[in-house]
């Protein structure tokens, strides 16, 4: 992924999560993460994060997906892994927990436990879900994809 | 507090989530809590709470102040106590931790380790505070004031 493709990710990015009345501060708009799993791929593998807070027991982010983009299927390992909650703020989500499809629209959440396989995509609108959750530790995340790097 | 109190004030909550532009659902409107910390005097004291999660791990809410109104000092005792980031989404929170004050706006945070006396009262247009920590449980509140019941 080039530094001018992050860099329009980024920027696109902010104008979904202004559709969804969230405020960011200068520095955190600066500081978005844009992730294409080691794909390469951002138009149909990609997440836009902000990371609120990730201490050693609480993590809070704010995430973007773009139309058609989705975030592959991986559960969190570890002793015992990440538990996290996603709430969806703007536009709408299709969340496939071991195989079951969940649909989040504004307002609508759902928490996923450790060790449970799941994947996300947005609909033909985006998406901006708020993620509630223990430490964020991208290196206990299990990826179907053996091709994926996070 | 009267139950006509307790509903007014919920209402009155709801069109501060709504500038803050925050989505909830119709059950989360109706379980709205207005807690008055038992002092029976919500103009001065009081909270406005939605709790979007709270598990054994993670809680995550989302906290209304009106114009004037204070959440009395307090600590979270425990082993390890509560550990809470508050995020300001609307209008202005005034958050004493131990004697120093700290102004959060709009997109502004900060986090409140275990153990740790605070109070925050809003300013002039209330606030619209998300609270990202672990496990709540009031019972492991110690407030300041004796006469306060959670």
């Amino acid at each position: 992924m080039t530094t001018e493709t992050r860099a329009a990710a980024a920027r696109r990015a902010i104008s979904y999560y202004e559709k969804a009345g969230i405020v960011l501060t200068p520095a955190e708009k600066e500081a978005i993460e844009v992730a294409d799993f080691g794909l390469n791929d951002l138009e149909h593998t990609g997440l836009q994060i902000v990371v609120y807070v990730n201490t050693e027991r609480v993590c809070a982010k704010e995430m973007v997906l773009f139309p058609g983009q989705a975030c592959p299927e991986h559960k969190h390992v570890g002793a015992p892994g990440k538990e996290e909650t996603f709430r969806c703020r703007y536009g709408q989500v299709h969340l496939d927990v071991e195989g079951k499809t969940v649909i989040l629209h504004p307002g609508d959440q759902y928490t996923i436990y450790p060790d449970t396989l799941h994947w996300f995509r947005a609909g033909e609108d985006g998406a901006v879900i708020s993620e509630f959750s223990t430490r964020s530790t991208d290196e206990t995340d299990v990826f179907t994809d053996a091709r994926i790097v996070r």
